[in-house]
């Protein structure tokens, strides 16, 4: 198939999509992540594996000294307690402040109003990417308490659309819904990533991890945060498909992504980048 | 071989074992954690490829919100700080209170008096399930300190059956010892659990996975503890049996158990399940 | 070749390295791990192959039962908060006193000032061994904030050779620099362990499994801290090149990296152990 005229539309996500991947590994971005227990191990190995480079530190102690240094901020409330939220108000704050890119990933939150009002606080901090299942961007942007179903998505992304698009609306934000397609809207432009498999939801901390991504490809092109957050999702989809031609299962599938994640290349990546406009 | 009398006897725990690993699967029971730092990331995992969903929440201010909607609740002293003992307790109570099955896994109960008491308290709180080594079955019966050599077991299992006995009738749990066999008891009944490989210890948290297996297979069947108890740890050390045809260490043997207990099918299960009555 | 002569030179690194190996796999030694919580699992993981008992017990209430038993104590700095250091404190004070063999992996010491102030702190309680990467080892022997580019290295391991050697004298530890060369020095001997391949640096807490790793070598000679230090980082090299021949990316490395430390022969360790004297 001849590409030629895609690529004349300038809306060419395959060219966007390698080139992020491709400054990430030139530019190994320092990417400071406050983020779950359960997903520091995956979420640290998936940054190294695009190139870019972790920082695990979350203590209220360190924010004015180490963040000013980083080049982005993610933060992920999975297992959330209050002792944690003073870290991650002050570093996600001086980011803003700063014109740092950070990245907000806002696990179950609608499993209890504590962690709902906690959500809908750092947003009030101007995080520059929201990314969360439909169950999550759906309660946020209701701002209402319901009961989800843990860390799971109760509903399809595209239920999550008009969700998606109010709290882009309403934060500022670029919203991310995963799902067996991803959308991406910064309120006004929408897309939708198609890669992945599903069986990339049996391996715990994998949406953690695609926010990682995303806040890495944020921190080398801060001011297209919406191609970068499309483009993270897709890559991290690829390898996840690329993974999947090897995977016996999901504990196998999570070394052939990561493997995947670190070997993909231009041609690979040109080949399978899927990102549509939505109507 | 006619197994037929087998079946015939209604003891058949080939069935048993096949029925509740296709009910966990079809019916993916909501499972909170509250675990210790080193095992979260297999034993969501382990949740995962059985078929059931995770949920890491251990904030004390979501327990009364959370823990009425999940359909069994898991804990795990593991790493445990006095900070953490609170939404354990508060989050045991209330699974009792709300009939909902919880189960408990005492790591180390004998390596300090702290840690002890912490698991006497919890036990005070009617677990469903108790799952240890022989050690620290051994301390919980004998409720006096002692040392013991980290997480791992001084004492075979059939040591520990006394203990188990005591510990099931005195608590109205049942009580799970792990080791070379495993042994189940609910003060009365006494079966053994003959599946598994040697190996396994070798990957840290393998027990806290299968504590975690537990609590899925209690929370479709929670009127049937003893059986659901005994059936996890056969499953869990079935898919160790398969993973082991592949593995060549340790931590391929961890991915090759996860494949394996999210392959498994109903020939392997009903082939390979060893249970039988202890005298 | 002939390796009679370096043999007869009372010099010779790959008996000493096997021998320690072997004696770790004898003993099993109870390594008391007080570490982050990126790394909770791989350290664990990597003990655990070695051959060593890890225990993850890090609660102040804990200390005074637990670290007596232990034989060395492992601590990391990874990601720390001011609620984490009187344990550490408490149970590294208590090691010394008692005489066990600790050791101090100071994980992002340049990050804050507050991080720095609590490795200089730990130091004051001898660790036996001190193991970093170029930039934490400088810092440290500066003693003055600097901006480390996250757990990374921004220096080379030989430009740390004069850091290493004055924070040794400064402290009494044995001093390990991580690098394309790892250096090891006492502040009188100098050695240079070659092993290992780049790709380990794409895993996240290797460093920290290898602080471990050194930890249960130094448990098992605690009068050669210098030999175990050098030793376990040649073998931890070793593993890595092993895994190297069968890995595809990061995350297989690490699944290999693993199985080979279990599997390691005497034929392997002493063919590839490659420490040599640094003028």
């Amino acid at each position: 198939m001849d590409n030629s005229n895609i690529h004349q539309q300038g809306d060419c996500w395959e060219d966007k999509a390698w080139n992020l991947l491709s400054k990430v590994r030139q530019q190994s971005p320092l990417i400071q992540c406050i983020t779950n227990f359960v997903s520091m191990d995956i979420v640290a190995n998936t940054l190294l594996s695009a190139g870019a480079s972790p920082a695990m530190i979350h203590a209220v102690d360190e924010i004015c000294e180490f963040t000013p240094v980083v080049h982005a901020l993610c933060i992920n409330v999975g297992t959330l307690t209050p002792e944690w939220l003073p870290a991650m108000k002050s570093a996600a704050a001086l980011a803003a402040e700063l014109g740092k890119p950070w990245v907000l990933d806002p696990v179950a939150a609608a499993a209890s109003s504590f962690r709902l009002k906690a959500c809908l606080d750092l947003i009030e901090l101007k995080p520059t990417v929201i990314r969360g299942n439909g169950s999550e961007i759906i309660a946020l942007s209701n701002a209402s308490v319901g009961h989800s179903k843990g860390v799971d998505s109760l509903h399809t992304s595209t239920d999550a659309l008009e969700a998606a698009k109010s709290l882009a609306q309403a934060s500022g934000s670029v919203v991310a819904v995963s799902g067996a397609v991803d959308l991406i809207t910064d309120g006004h432009r929408f897309v939708g990533a198609h890669n992945g498999v599903p069986m990339m939801q049996l391996i715990t901390a994998t949406g953690c991890s695609v926010t990682a991504l995303i806040s890495a490809f944020v921190a080398v092109d801060p001011s297209h945060a919406f191609e970068a957050a499309a483009s993270a999702l897709s890559i991290f989809g690829i390898a996840g498909e690329m993974g999947m031609n090897l995977a016996k299962g999901p504990a196998s599938l999570r070394v052939h992504l990561i493997d995947s994640l670190y070997n993909l290349n231009e041609a690979t990546v040109k080949n399978r980048v899927k990102i549509t406009s939505l109507p």
